[in-house]
């Protein structure tokens, strides 16, 4: 048995695993929203211990961990830097040591974007290709590249696909920048944008629905309610969105002509099929090959890809 | 001795090279307007067979010839289809095979752009770089690409940077699609643009100049002396591409995060290092690894960067 923790910026999703990558157990934890780097560990650790508790096992047990980080991994280090969504983690915390210590057994880090794809390239949707874009829309878009079947992950920061730029001088992204692909696209730029449209007067049932759910955020769950009433801010945001990532994502193909796309991410996976259909066809008008568009899916591990990719890690 | 073959729209140019790909001799032809596939191959054969005849020898006993070719190119089956630059080319012609017949060697077939991002990698301003992204500003925008030491190819296609969406909905491309990179720094699509900007009225020295010369395009050298006289339309439609070229590029190093990023091309080489460097400050606000931005150079083998790559693929 194995173990595999995603970190991201809301929740801590844990999962143990069997040496055949099936899940046997998993436990979900808020990410910490204040404290430091040792606290987002030991929330991470209390996450996995009740994991492996459910599989019948102690965490000192499990044959490696490995987790899948936002911010500046360094896998050889088994550190993590810059990890701007996660408190107090401006500067460089040694992760894997220090979760290896409250864990019992051996913590080995990786990339959040790029575990979530090699998990979909070894176990999801992507099991027959050998080159493979993910793409993770959720609050940001992440990008994660697999190439004649080995990750590609450049000087350390490949992948970003959030931050193509696909309209020069246009919408501020919440990297600082314009006209990025995630100023469009992300979920968190998505919702500062109908916060905007609603103070100018528009109607929309979006935070009706985030009230309703005792959400502080447009949650990937808030939007599929809003798109499912039909609520016309919620419908023209998405579109918007959609038509971001399909030039986006058209760009990216244009360069690397890989074989499959792979739509995961919180709202990828929440709004599912029609929607990375919808992506794929946004995709056509900027495809250089338009006649041999890339297969594009749906993530197949959903919610659970990156604690599973993590545990990949580990193997 | 090997020989090179740069197949290009405008002119075919060929070279004969040594063990260490040091240029012996070359010559440069027009490349036909009329005709066919046969017609370009002999011209092509016509131009390696001076070369060789200058380096004292005959094509019979070159080992082995290199072609990069446009189109998509078959390397395995020495094919050549759909190279709609070329006459009569929209099929697939075994230019392999003929080219091979008429110069009495085996022939290699590349993709021109790779072929040249290769040389750069083997022997040019790429040489201590593992991963590099090679941009080709001439009529249009090519890219080729080298990860890990390795051409990355895709299946067939990849490396096309001048498709990259720079403003979604924007100008029109040569390739019919809209907000291309290529729409704004193709020489094609500057020519056009320099055209609609003179037929409404506003001056401009640069079809002057290219009357001057004897062209019926502007050409790179047209460009150059237009901004030597700092004539204000050329001036501006240069900026406007170069500020594309920065934004899709730093797009495609967000995606790749290479070491290096070689600016070659007809244009490239043409406008030279300080056309470099400004590429370099456009990409600047667009990285998202501002800090670590890759090391942007001229390419170092110029003009003949091409065909000097095609040799390599017969060594």
């Amino acid at each position: 048995m194995r173990g595999g923790i995603d970190l991201g910026g809301t929740k801590i999703q844990a999962v143990v695993v069997d040496d055949d990558s099936k899940v046997l157990a998993q436990a979900r934890v808020p990410t910490p929203t204040d404290g430091g780097p040792a606290d987002v560990s030991e929330a991470m650790a209390g996450a996995l211990r009740t994991a492996a508790h459910e599989a019948g096992t102690g965490t000192a047990q499990l044959n490696g961990v490995g987790v899948g980080s936002p911010g500046a991994v360094d896998e050889e280090d088994g550190t993590v830097s810059s990890a701007r969504n996660l408190p107090g983690w401006e500067g460089t915390f040694a992760l894997g040591k220090d979760l290896g210590g409250r864990l019992g057994t051996a913590v080995k880090l990786g990339n959040d974007v790029q575990v979530a794809t090699d998990a979909e390239f070894q176990l999801g949707a992507a099991r027959e290709f050998d080159s493979v874009l993910g793409v993770f829309w959720g609050t940001g878009v992440g990008g994660g590249i697999v190439l004649d079947g080995r990750p590609w992950v450049g000087r350390g920061a490949a992948g970003e696909i959030g931050h193509v730029v696909v309209r020069r001088g246009g919408a501020q992204c919440p990297c600082g920048r314009r006209g990025c692909m995630e100023a469009y696209a992300g979920r968190g730029a998505m919702e500062a944008y109908a916060r905007r449209r609603q103070a100018r007067g528009e109607h929309t049932v979006l935070f009706d629905i985030m009230r309703k759910r005792g959400r502080e955020r447009l949650t990937s769950g808030v939007w599929a309610r809003a798109l499912r009433a039909e609520d016309p801010m919620a419908v023209s945001i998405v579109a918007r969105a959609i038509r971001a990532l399909g030039a986006g994502v058209a760009s990216a193909q244009n360069l690397l002509d890989v074989e499959a796309v792979i739509i995961g991410g919180g709202l990828g996976v929440r709004l599912g099929e029609p929607y990375a259909a919808r992506i794929a066809a946004a995709m056509q008008p900027h495809l250089f090959l338009n006649m041999q568009p890339p297969t594009v899916r749906l993530a197949a591990l959903g919610d659970l890809g990156g604690a599973v990719g993590a545990a990949l890690l580990a193997a």
